[in-house]
């Protein structure tokens, strides 16, 4: 393969970076392989660009073929599985014959998976000796909250490291310790933070418009942008790297401000809060009540709300009925719904979400008319959209905007900002 | 790579298939791999191994070493993506640079894509002419819902298959027109049927036992079983070939109906059906009304009836709330419920879920006990189960077990056989 030649993107990134998914649940399809885009998204927000993924199962012949393959073209490897204790996980024999050494067993780990079964009351199962035997010469690689440890090894000229399959393991064992020693290896230095911002309202292309030129945000900047679409929200990411943390707080406080801004009311929530979070938030803090009523969203509504903790002391009721009142999904008719159960529940505020579906079969340009209206101490506020594209698409919006609406009424922003889902 | 000997699993299996995605979509993370895991699916159940992943960007020379690997491994290789009108879009140039080729144009493609927009009103983009263009000698695939067309070509020792990156295009395209060129490439003939059932109540290998024996049942037998776990459901798939459509019948219909009785009132639904569907059809087949009273699911049980089409004749209302009533969640207490819920609300049917959740924060051996009260004119039944799990398995399984009750109680089953996860 000496015609290979990987291309280059970005500028200050020369690191190659492959991925190696191991594993029959995973080559078969049973089980969707979000190990494999968790890992090359953590990757990217660090700024490493992944430039080969391989998929293979716990075959002997097909793991050696792949760790070799990724041996002659990257830099770095992280293999994904095969660490567990049975004799269908072969990463460890795989890797100590690409190495050409034997297995040799680590007394640390033994001793510590040992104490960690003791610790709970029991005795150590003889097959999860086998978890800790590594191949000779490898770098340990921690793992606080499992039995499959990681390691590093070196084959043909790029760096493997080594992850177990269980996502939680997987996940915490690459923040923090395979990418630290990726960033090492790659001669790129400091610390690095990723802040999400989670809107409603806007799409992709109109979130990039409205945050163009950001200083500091430029694709070479510290502060790199990036977008994931999940209808009905956007998820809007700054990673950036500094030289320390407090390096990383100054380069990254500007930037994260003026995303604030720009995004404004449309920002529903950050970093891990929800929006049902945020409004359950709000609603506990003024030790209000919340009362909720619903048509064709049929329960999606207070189910995103009522299971929270905390929940109990604000969710009074919720109704979910097929029919609509006198007037339709009139902004006036969910006001007054809304209105009349707050009376009916004696519940602070009162939720209503009217929808009004068009006539006929599905289709990609089915739509509805959705009527949102709120009551609280001071009277009842209302809005009204139409959102088109399907049954499903129009239910997913409409349990959105209901809750959006309620989120944007209890900060005091208007409720009728114009979504780009809306059609008028 | 002369070392290399893949792994033959099965026994009639001799082909070796490989599947490449390409798109930085996909090989960045920000888009989980679907697609992949459909492929790989879809193939294993007519009786096809995968045997290597690959993925690659929108990236000339990783494309043309991808596409110069796995023609060296493999016998059949199906190509995900890179059939759009971006210049991003290199499947079919890099293929024809592959097999040494010039690209042609389809003027039977651009007709068909000319028509199409000219159908719908509208002028084709010149940009999806290039959609037309593909590698000299490569044989035509149709793709009749979309401007991507497939086709196939040879490179290496591989037959290799393009399809486009749209998931409801890819899936037809591989069901309708691949599978069968890949079966006949494999020396494979006759037709294939994939029957599924869904059930609630049963894990993966107690199912598995039942279904032990079946004649005609064996790995290498006619009917392939497979399961796929999806908590709380789990769904028991049978792949069957045949020499043709009655050949096919004949060999499928007894296994078809010992697994029937087997996994007996566990099944909730066939095929595309679904737990919530055969309720509302049980319902309106009866002329029959519900109304559904909720606690910690919180509205996900009217959630998954209220939206169907056909259920504003069926569904009265959904009452939420997050306090029990006098008695917690005994059998009594849900039973009672019902009852005043139905003479509340006048509907024929009423079902109760009550959740009494243990005290504490989520763990993982938190627990509820859950009480279902069914009333109609006959009168009232309930039964009591106590699921663990953390909060989220609790609620999921307390939605299904309530549907799954009503589902008994309607087609006049036991209400309370014991279920896998349930503790006592």
């Amino acid at each position: 393969m000496t015609d290979w030649q990987p291309q280059q993107k970005g500028t200050a990134r020369t690191m190659r970076v492959e991925i190696l998914c191991t594993g029959d649940e995973i080559l078969t399809g049973k089980t969707v392989n979000t190990n494999y885009s968790h890992i090359a998204r953590r990757l990217g927000e660090v700024g490493l660009d992944v430039i080969w993924g391989t998929t293979v199962g716990d075959d002997r012949a097909s793991l050696l073929a792949a760790f070799r393959l990724a041996g002659e073209r990257a830099d770095a490897v992280i293999v994904n599985g095969g660490l567990g204790p049975t004799v269908d996980d072969l990463s460890q024999e795989v890797a100590a014959e690409a190495c050409g050494v034997p297995l040799v067993l680590s007394e640390y780990w033994l001793q510590r998976m040992t104490e960690s079964y003791a610790r709970r009351g029991r005795v150590m199962p003889a097959n999860n000796r086998k978890q800790a035997m590594l191949p000779e010469g490898a770098e340990f690689i921690d793992n606080p909250i499992g039995t499959a440890c990681g390691f590093a090894v070196t084959i043909g000229k790029a760096r493997f490291f080594f992850t177990p399959g269980v996502p939680r393991e997987m996940r915490r064992m690459v923040d923090e310790q395979v990418i630290p020693r990726l960033l090492k290896l790659g001669g790129i230095t400091g610390v690095t933070r990723l802040k999400r911002f989670h809107s409603f309202g806007i799409g992709e292309s109109r979130a990039d418009e409205m945050l163009a030129g950001i200083p500091g945000l430029a694709i070479d900047g510290e502060v790199k942008l990036g977008f994931q679409a999940h209808y009905p929200q956007l998820e809007t990411k700054l990673a950036a790297r500094g030289a320390d943390a407090a390096d990383l707080a100054a380069r990254l406080a500007p930037v994260e401000a003026e995303v604030r801004r720009r995004l404004g009311n449309f920002i529903v929530a950050e970093d891990d809060q929800t929006l049902e979070g945020v409004v359950l938030g709000k609603l506990l803090a003024g030790a209000h009540t919340l009362a909720i009523a619903e048509t064709f969203t049929g329960g999606t509504i207070a189910a995103r709300l009522a299971p929270l903790v905390g929940a109990e002391a604000v969710f009074k009721r919720g109704v979910v009925t097929r029919s609509l009142p006198e007037g339709g999904a009139s902004g006036e008719a969910a006001a007054g719904v809304a209105a009349s159960l707050r009376q009916d529940t004696g519940a602070s505020h009162a939720l209503a979400v009217l929808v009004q579906l068009d006539e006929g079969a599905d289709r990609p340009d089915f739509g509805a008319t959705i009527a949102v209206g709120i009551a609280d101490a001071h009277g009842t506020v209302s809005r009204q959209a139409r959102l088109v594209g399907g049954r499903d698409w129009v239910r997913v919006g409409a349990v959105e905007l209901g809750l959006d609406c309620l989120r944007r009424h209890l900060f005091d922003l208007p409720v009728d900002e114009r979504i780009d889902f809306e059609r008028r």
